[in-house]
């Protein structure tokens, strides 16, 4: 009963992801309107100046900056008004001393001017004619050719989950396609004789599956592509025949089911089979999830996941996840959005296991509350009506009914 | 200069969402493999209880509970084993007083059994012969039929957005399909005579597109449809056409640049000449994005957007997401991913205006810190380079260095 076998949480994903470290990441190139949320596989330099030009950043008038020292209201700047700059061209003129140019907010400035004076602090006497009442700078209210981004600059860097803004960067500086990692396939397959698919009607003993739909929107959202192996009966040719395919076919290997005693072996020895050095880890002190096996298999990691929905769940997070993200080559820092909430009931734990707890925020008088949904193991519904996971590290015995703990957002 | 003739950020929100209020979401039908993400159009119901057999949660002996009190390990109760349970098929025999059948985890109780005694607290004297050696009381160790799901319950509420736990406890029900609101289309109409399309070579006095690639990105996290309208040039009669075609053919309208007064001003009547009322507000009082422009035409929200690509990003967020969240119908509360940092240098904002500050968070010696990344307006890089938001409420006038400030994760 006591988890003293187990390795603790911490222990088994350091033993686990340092054996994790591809050298050859694959890419593909795509159009950037597909790379939205895929990870850039090099840095991406800027192959010319952004904006390119010196544009101005208000409405006002191109001005040379020395022409307008000392205007004040009392004693305005006599400009004359030698063109207005037609948005989207090239000024095909230089401005002279006393001379300057109308220009929109993103015009570009003519040569010889190197400020824009804001229309709020010009008087318009004619149409050739304006008083500076405010003097303004050099480089002021302007944005410089590579003020934005500068030729050879790394404008992304490699290992990047690209978001709108990177997409937008990149379309800036006229990429139409780019290199991204090959997202990792990552096989389920589902073990189990009282499995049926979920198209199936419900019959007593039978339960139908859940699993692969919980799993493949994870690997999804995670970056990666789910191949569904479908439902194998526990018997061992049978299943070491779709994991040998799914080993062939995907770059993570997902065993699920199989929590009772004969088949875990089973599975282990499975893994064991398919390549060096095989099992790496087989039980860690965590609640749920305890029996998961992880494995890696002549550098491809396949796991034996325990069968309940939520314990499926929480082994995703803690150790499929991270594995997808090395496959991706992600160097993003990861933020897990987290809040603070006050717990409405004690919870309790073991030493030396970490417990991850289903729970229920709720906002009341501007306070959170996290109530805990307390169940047996394997109960879909405890995830599903859970907003956030509250977890017990293996120092800590639980958490006290009132005490402010921090809940990560699911 | 001053913006006391602009709105706030909180009575522009008010002012504007409170007419967002759809009456008739239209809804599709579509296989749970495919929605995962998408909001449900109705409350669903479970059609059956979850798992709908009495299942044992560990390896054991099925039991009558009442035979096994007072067992310890001195004075066992000893029952004899009338079956081995098959997984996923039902037991055709029941229990009698002294019998017990072995079960795996997941196993269908049989008749008359009314609890599970672990693996672990049994002596196996022979293949017809058990020593229990603890107690269980009834129902231990046993999931109950409806335990999971209830008949009739109400497994997802409408208006929430599906996870991949979700559609799992769907697909545990069988269901195959299901309804979901349909993805509210929001077009983007970019207007410029500076703008140029990202696969065009740069030419002094042109930009590229950034903002449709921005925005489309957004729109899509948000669960909306992105319809790209093209480039027009900053002609009202241009404009026009192209609004009224978007008008026709999406739900939102975002029209984007035309921040210089002229254009302004005709963006504002083209968007009056839509629809009742037009014109919601012109201006709020927030940086970046103040010349925002939000109408309200026959119940169809089109907005004006500025075209500084942060602007439009911060303006996305403030504006159009919670608008693209009502089409969907979402009452799901949103937790913002935040985190706390110190401010690596004093920032200043203006009395009355609320300011978007992108910053840059590190961590170093197990502190977060945030350094803004200040610069001029609408350098796409400053939002490349953030990870994170800060936001600098009305009623402050900054923050000091130094100080703990909550940072939103970009």
């Amino acid at each position: 009963m006591l988890d003293k076998k187990y390795l603790t949480l911490k222990k088994s994903i350091e033993l686990f992801l340092k054996r994790i470290n591809p050298k050859n990441l694959s890419y593909e190139v795509i159009p950037i309107e597909k790379a939205y949320h895929r990870v850039t596989f090099e840095d991406i330099y800027a192959s010319e100046n952004l904006p390119g030009f010196r544009r101005s950043t208000v409405d006002g008038f191109a001005v040379r900056s020395q022409d307008t020292f000392g205007a004040k209201e009392t004693m305005p700047a006599y400009l004359t008004v030698k063109a207005r700059i037609q948005m989207g061209s090239a000024p095909d003129f230089s401005l002279g001393p006393g001379e300057c140019a109308e220009i929109g907010t993103g015009g570009m400035l003519p040569e010889g001017a190197d400020a824009v004076v804001m229309v709020e602090h010009v008087n318009v006497v004619s149409s050739d004619l304006i008083e500076v009442l405010k003097p303004v700078g050099p480089g002021e209210n302007v944005i410089f050719e590579d003020e934005d981004i500068k030729k050879g600059e790394i404008v992304i860097p490699k290992g990047h989950k690209l978001k709108p803004q990177d997409i937008g960067a990149l379309a800036g500086l006229g990429f139409s396609e780019i290199k991204v990692v090959k997202k990792p396939v990552v096989s389920i397959i589902l073990t189990g004789d009282e499995i049926i698919p979920h198209t199936e009607k419900s019959m007593p003993g039978k339960v139908r599956d859940i699993n692969s739909f919980v799993l493949a929107g994870l690997i999804e959202e995670t970056g990666g592509v789910s191949l569904k192996m479908g439902i194998v009966k526990d018997d061992y040719k049978e299943i070491k025949d779709v994991v040998d395919k799914a080993f062939e076919s995907s770059d993570i290997v997902l065993i699920t089911g199989g929590t009772s005693a004969g088949i875990k072996d089973m599975t282990a020895q499975i893994i064991n089979e398919l390549g060096e050095p095989g099992v790496i880890f087989h039980g860690v002190s965590i609640k749920p999830g305890k029996p998961i096996i992880a494995g890696i298999c002549n550098q491809k990691p396949v796991f034996g996941l325990p069968g309940h929905p939520v314990a499926v769940y929480i082994c995703f997070e803690l150790f499929v996840k991270p594995v997808i993200h090395r496959l991706l080559g992600l160097t993003d820092k990861i933020y897990k959005p987290k809040v603070k909430a006050k717990l409405t009931r004690s919870i309790f734990s073991q030493a030396g296991r970490t417990d991850f707890i289903r729970v229920y925020l709720e906002e009341r008088d501007n306070n959170l509350f996290a109530t805990p949904l307390l169940s047996k193991s394997g109960l879909i519904m405890t995830l599903v009506k859970a907003n956030g996971i509250l977890c017990i590290p293996e120092d800590l015995l639980g958490f006290e009914k009132d005490e402010e703990v921090e809940v990560e957002i699911l």
